[in-house]
């Protein structure tokens, strides 16, 4: 039987839409159906500028195309502000949804989100592409390797990137009202989910913000830094900003091994992506060299990760749509861990102190 | 004119003599003449075991090495709690000083060893290797540049190994009556000289160590972390550790560059030493890939980093023996700073909170 195809729609022409309708069209198992903007004009410029097929419907507003009976998942990249009204919807409308990040504001409203999926039925999944790149998977193999990396002891994450002077006036992420959460909601998610990914979702017991982000003149994080703190003495910190040049790193240090990538968000390139791993590291005789010397891993990429997120996501859409299945609840449950930390660095910062993490 | 060899006096029979003996036999202007320890029959074997010339003078005392007269120059490996009594009684003997790190348990103890240095006009140097290998240079030179770096505002360091359980019962870096400091005095000191030495030296103005240090049963540190603020809003975290896998990052991240290597203190290779760049990097168009990708640079290291530092250190010495020059500041300088930043930390984890820099 062949692979019954997912059709999406896309709810806002933001730039990262670009990105995503073209991995919706490389995935074998989907295919891009409708776009909606808030003006048809905008929705038409939109597709034409990305060489949309002919068949992708143009809507001009995002109830058409929830509205659209021939659409089973949606792709939302709204601005986080608007993501609990659009979400919400489109769960009650039986779409799928594939919603950008940060997926809220904060994790009550994401919770109404979740609620509203598990209500219809509905897949949830957050876009945090780098998560299905196959490199990941070889990482976690690396990482939950009892004798080559051992109990993890320390993570850093860095996601940093020198906004130009355009975004730093107008991009959604410096605006309040719409991504409110700044450079944390935006870079910091991703430092936050390697740290996650790191501690095999084991939440922190402890937040500690440095006291010192930048702030726009609105108000909005433009750098940030934090550390994590966990029952069992593993600690993490990162650093996210959109002040200075762009830096992806990802190093956990285990009572055995040592894992470094420094492109964990974006792969340097799109075919292979690297990581780099030290297990048992020592030094020569007279302490003047390594031994074992670090090895670099190379992980062909078949499909650009976001494209392998498309395929996993359309593949559980599948699943439920043709054999019954249930949600699978690992992606929100790796969401709604995401933002829960989120929040409270988030109120470390407001608050100037340690916060401890609820459930 | 042939270049004056200056005539070391090692002081302690310690493991790390063993390089640094090495290093003064490689070095093209140094000569090892004579080794002291607390037996005769102690500094006999430490001469055998690592092949010394049957002119190196053996010593059953660190006094007769200090009261020898063909000695020019001393190397002091002792534990950090007899650093301030040998180091002072050196000075005072007329011989320049070659000092192992952490080199005092406090800076008022530091201070007193520099007065000694001065009064005697002798040159003090602290035993931070990598400081002298030519890829430090090299790495200076692209944290200089306006263009290719511009401002620093983030850096993570990290030095950790994994002690073993002798280690962990018998080190003097384990015991509170000889390398009191433990993993911060040993570990910690490269990860605040490194800081220092990307944010060129300046001092933070505060220091937050992470409340969640592990100690030993005596209460030395065996790991812990912190991060340093800058009153321009530079940020750093370091983590130091002797219980998980080895590892020596820094990562220094500027407004227009990225800097990156992971093994600062002993090089992956004696031969040669690399680290990695990126400036103004950025995405292709569909934001899939980098564009400039990463640069590799390998600096050839035509002497070991340690017959660098014993070149320069000797250097310095004939200076003063042969032209009348004065001692050189800028090496004290440093060693003062590390350890302001290395006791401000310390107060920071005993007090648990944060702590506000003096000078």
């Amino acid at each position: 039987m062949a692979d019954t195809i997912i059709r999406f729609g896309i709810i806002g022409a933001a730039d990262i839409a670009r990105k995503v309708s073209r991995a919706i069209a490389l995935a074998p198992n989907a295919t891009l159906s409708a776009i909606g903007s808030r003006s048809l004009e905008k929705a038409s410029k939109f597709a034409s500028d990305n060489g949309f097929s002919p068949h992708v419907k143009i809507y001009g507003s995002y109830e058409a195309v929830l509205d659209d009976p021939e659409i089973d998942a949606v792709y939302v990249p709204l601005p986080t502000s608007l993501h609990l009204r659009w979400a919400v919807l489109a769960a009650e409308k039986k779409k799928h949804l594939l919603l950008e990040k940060p997926v809220a504001l904060n994790v009550a409203e994401f919770d109404k989100i979740l609620e509203a999926c598990e209500a219809n039925g509905v897949q949830f999944m957050d876009g945090t592409m780098w998560m299905h790149n196959p490199r990941t998977a070889k990482m976690k193999e690396f990482l939950s390797d009892a004798d080559k990396f051992g109990q993890l002891k320390a993570v850093n994450s860095v996601f940093s990137f020198a906004a130009d002077s355009d975004f730093l006036a107008n991009d959604i992420r410096v605006k309040p009202d719409l991504d409110g959460l700044g450079a944390l909601g935006d870079a910091g998610w991703y430092c936050i989910r390697s740290i996650l990914f790191a501690a095999n979702y084991e939440l922190p017991k402890r937040v500690i913000a440095l006291p010192n982000p930048v702030l726009n003149e609105l108000g909005v994080i433009l750098s940030c830094g934090c550390s994590l703190l966990w029952e069992d003495g593993k600690v993490a910190t990162f650093h996210c900003s959109f002040l200075s040049n762009l830096t992806m790193d990802v190093t956990a240090i285990g009572t055995n091994g040592t894992l470094h990538l420094n492109d964990f968000i974006i792969p340097y390139v799109e075919k292979e992506a690297y990581f780099s791993t030290c297990s048992k590291s020592g030094f020569n005789d007279l302490v003047t060299g390594w031994q074992p010397l670090p090895s670099k891993h190379i992980v062909p990429t078949d499909l650009p990760q976001e494209a392998h997120m498309v395929r996993e996501f359309s593949h559980l859409v599948k699943e439920i749509k043709l054999n019954g299945s249930k949600p699978e609840k690992k992606w929100p449950t790796i969401t709604r861990k995401t933002q829960l930390v989120l929040d409270a660095v988030k109120a470390s910062l407001d608050r100037g102190e340690p916060v401890e993490l609820g459930q």
